[in-house]
C-alpha cells in the first residue's frame, strides 16, 4: 500500500467533494473529529446572519418571525433522520449529561419496583456519573449495577430498570449490537436506553428498527455543530406521555406563555426542554446537520469502514516492533468510525504527532484515538498520519520534555 | 416635559456614548431588553474569530489553547463583579432553570427535617416549575409554601429549607429588600436564594453585602449576552464544598480526564458544572460582559430610575382617560429597570405598538412591559414611545384584527 494508490481512492471517493463544505487549517491533517467535529463552511456565514439581522435587527421579534422557537424540534426532526426515529421523537436541548439525567430519572418512574440501572463498566463516564447523582438523590432504593461487556446479558433480570449503554464505545471504537441487547432488556421487561455519541454520523443507527425506548445524543462529534454543541434526546412516541422531565422548566410547560402557576407538562417530547436554549450554538448545529441530510449515509459508512481498514492495514505494515498494538475490533461491521492505538506512552506520542500536524487525542491510560470522518478525512490523510506516527516512533520525538506535561483537556 | 428636553437630557447622559457600542436596528425604539438584551457591537466579530480561528483553525486544541476550558470559571467570575460576589463564586452553566435545579436538589439535602421551599406566588413561573419538578421526584417529604409577597416573613421558620425569590419582580418590576428578607430567612435557619434574572445589569446587587447563600441569573437580559445565553449561578464560598450536583456530569468531576468510574466533585463552583458547555453561546456572552465591566455602574442605576421616572411622568401626563393604569413602583429605589402598563387590551396594544416600531412584550393577562437598558436607551426613545402608544390609543390602531391572533412567544 503506497501513497499513491491512496491518492487514487481519493479521485474515486463518491463523497470527495464533500470536503469542500469544511474549512479545514492547511498543514493539518484532523483525526479528531468523533471529539470535536470540523467547521462547516456554512456555519460563519450562518451565524453571521443570526447575530446580524436575527439578533441585531430581528431582536425580541426572532423568537417568533425566525422562528427561534421552535429550533429545538425542528432540528431535532431533522437529527431523528440521521438515527431512524420519527419526527416529533427527537429534541435538541441541553447537554448530553443533563438530557440523561432527565430520561433516567423519568424512566426510572416508570419502573416501580425495579431497584437496577444496569451499565457496563467501560460506559462513558459522565454516564455512570450522572446515574450515580440521581440515585444519591432519589429516595435510597435504586442502584447502578456496573458489570463487564460480556456479562451484560446474564445481568439483566426483573430487578432492572433501565439498561443503560453507550453504542459506540469511546475508548475501542467496539459497536454494541443495539437489537439484541434491546430485545435482551425488553424479554426482562427493562427499558433501553442508548447514548449515540459515537454513533451519529459515524455508523448507522436505526432507533426503530432496534425498538429502541430512549436515546441520548451529543452534537459536537461526528454531526461536525461546534464545540459544546447542544445535545439532542430521544423517547419512543408510546413512551412520551408517560415519562416526565424532573427539569420541568418553562420551556417543557404546556403553555410557557399562560404563566401559570402549576407545571403542566407539554405533550410530546417538547415537555423535555428545561429552560431556554442557546440559540446560536444551536443554529450552529442545525447547519451542521443539514449537510449530514444531504449526504448519502451509506456511502458515508462504506467509506468510513474503509478508512479504518486501510489505517489498521498501515499500521500492521509499518508499525511492526513500535510498541503499537491495534485496541479496536478490526471487523470494520462492529468497529466505530475510529481505530485506537495502545502504546506504553500514549500521551507523549500524541504530543509529537499534534505537534507534526496530525491531530488525534489521547485516552488515558494508553490509547491514541484517531477518529475518520467520512466528510472530510481523505484516503490519503490516513496514509500520512501513518506515517508520522512512524516517524514520532523511530526517532523517539515524543521523549522531548513538554510533551511529559499534562495539559487539562486531554 | 417635551421632545426637546428629552434630547437635552440625552445631550447631558455621561452614558451617552455607551449606545455606539451596540448595533441597533434604524427606526426602532427597543424597550425589551429585559427580555432580550441587544448586539453588543463586539461581538460578532469576536464571533467570527471563534468560529474561524479558535474552532475552524485550532479544532481541538482550543480546548486548552484557547481556553474553552476555563470560560465557565473565567466568565463566572467575571459576572461575580457585577453582583457583589468574589472571583470563585459565580460559574456560567446550563440555563437558568437547570441552575435553579441543581441549587435547590444540592441545598435541601443541607437541611434535614426540613420539608418546606418558601417562595411568592408571583415568582416567574419556571421557578414554581422547576421547585415543583424537584419535589415530585423527591421522597414525599418535600412540598412548596407558595405564599403572597407580604406574607413572606411571617411565613418563614423552622420548618423552611430555602426562601427563594426574584429580587426584581419579572411582571411589575418591584425589587425585594434582599438584605432583610435574607436576614430573616437566617434568623430561621433558612437559606436564601435568588434568581436575579431581572437584577443583573438593571439594579445593584451585592450578595456579600446581603450574605445571600445562593443565586441564579440569565445571560440573555440586561447582560446582553444573545438569545438563550447560557446562564450562572452563584454559591457562596463557605457553602460550596457542602452542595453536591445531582447533575453531576463530566464536567463538574475533579479530574473529568482521568476517566474514573466513579464521580469524585470537583472542589469550589466548578463541581457545578455537568455536560460540555456550548462555547460558541458562552463567548458571546463574555462579550457583552466585558462592556458591562468598563461602564460605570451606579451611573447606570441613576440612569435606569431616570428614564423610569420620565416614563412614568408622561405617561401620566399624556395618557390620561385612555385606559392606562401604572403597574410599577413610582418609588425608583423599589422599582427594577422597567415600567410595567395595566390595559385591558394589553396585548393587541402591544403588537400595534410594535408595529410603530416600539418594541416592549406583553404578559398576560394584562400588562405591557417596557425595559430601560441604560446602556442603550436615550432619554428621546422614552418620550417618542410614550408618543406613539398615545397615538395608538387614541387612534384605536390596536383594533386591527390581525393584533388579535396570538403569537407563540409573547
Amino acid at each position: 500500500m503506497d501513497r499513491e494508490t491512496c491518492l487514487s481512492f481519493d479521485r474515486q471517493d463518491p463523497l470527495a467533494a464533500v470536503r469542500q463544505e469544511f474549512a479545514l487549517p492547511d498543514g493539518v491533517i484532523y483525526l479528531d473529529g468523533n471529539s470535536l467535529g470540523a467547521l462547516p463552511r456554512q456555519t460563519a456565514q450562518r451565524l453571521n446572519q443570526v447575530i446580524a439581522e436575527e439578533w441585531g435587527t430581528g431582536l425580541i421579534r426572532s423568537w417568533n418571525a425566525a422562528h427561534w422557537i421552535d429550533a429545538p424540534a425542528r432540528i431535532g426532526d431533522k437529527i431523528a433522520r440521521l438515527i431512524g426515529a420519527s419526527a416529533g421523537e427527537v429534541i435538541v436541548a441541553d447537554s448530553t449529561s443533563v438530557n440523561l439525567f432527565k430520561l433516567l430519572a423519568g424512566a426510572l418512574r416508570l419502573q416501580p419496583g425495579r431497584h437496577f440501572i444496569l451499565t457496563e463498566s467501560a460506559n462513558f463516564p459522565t454516564d455512570l456519573y450522572i446515574a450515580q447523582g440521581l440515585i444519591e438523590l432519589l429516595d435510597g432504593n435504586h442502584a447502578l449495577r456496573v458489570v463487564e461487556r460480556g456479562e451484560l446479558e446474564r445481568a439483566l433480570d426483573g430487578s432492572v430498570a433501565i439498561l443503560m449503554l453507550t453504542h459506540v464505545d469511546y475508548a475501542s471504537g467496539e459497536i454494541h449490537d443495539m437489537r439484541r441487547l434491546t430485545s435482551a432488556a425488553h424479554q426482562h421487561g427493562t427499558l433501553a436506553l442508548w447514548d449515540l455519541s459515537h454513533s451519529a454520523g459515524a455508523v448507522p443507527v436505526d432507533l426503530k428498527a432496534s425498538q429502541v425506548d430512549l436515546a441520548i445524543g451529543c452534537g459536537y462529534k461526528y454531526l461536525n455543530g461546534g464545540p459544546g454543541a447542544p445535545a439532542y434526546l430521544f423517547i419512543a412516541r408510546v413512551l412520551q406521555d408517560a415519562i416526565r422531565s424532573p427539569l420541568s422548566g418553562w420551556m417543557g410547560h404546556a403553555a410557557p406563555f399562560a404563566f401559570e402557576s402549576e407545571y403542566r407538562a407539554a405533550a410530546g417530547i417538547s415537555r423535555q426542554l428545561a429552560g431556554s436554549p442557546p440559540i446560536l450554538s444551536m443554529l450552529a448545529l442545525e447547519v451542521a446537520v443539514d449537510l449530514w441530510l444531504k449526504v448519502d449515509r451509506p456511502e458515508a459508512r462504506k467509506k468510513s469502514m474503509a478508512l479504518g481498514d486501510l489505517f489498521i492495514a498501515l499500521v500492521d505494515d509499518s508499525l511492526r516492533d513500535l510498541g503499537i498494538e491495534v485496541a479496536s475490533p478490526r471487523e470494520a461491521p462492529i468497529r466505530g468510525s475510529q481505530v485506537s492505538l495502545r502504546h506504553q506512552e500514549a500521551y507523549r506520542v500524541m504530543r509529537a504527532l499534534i505537534d507534526r500536524g496530525v491531530i488525534g487525542d489521547f485516552r488515558t491510560p494508553d490509547l491514541m484515538r484517531f477518529g475518520f470522518a467520512s466528510l472530510y478525512t481523505r484516503y490519503v490523510d490516513i496514509f500520512d498520519a501513518v506515517s508520522s506516527l512512524r516517524d514520532v516512533l523511530i526517532t523517539r520525538a515524543w521523549q522531548r520534555p513538554e510533551y511529559a506535561t499534562r495539559l487539562t483537556v486531554t
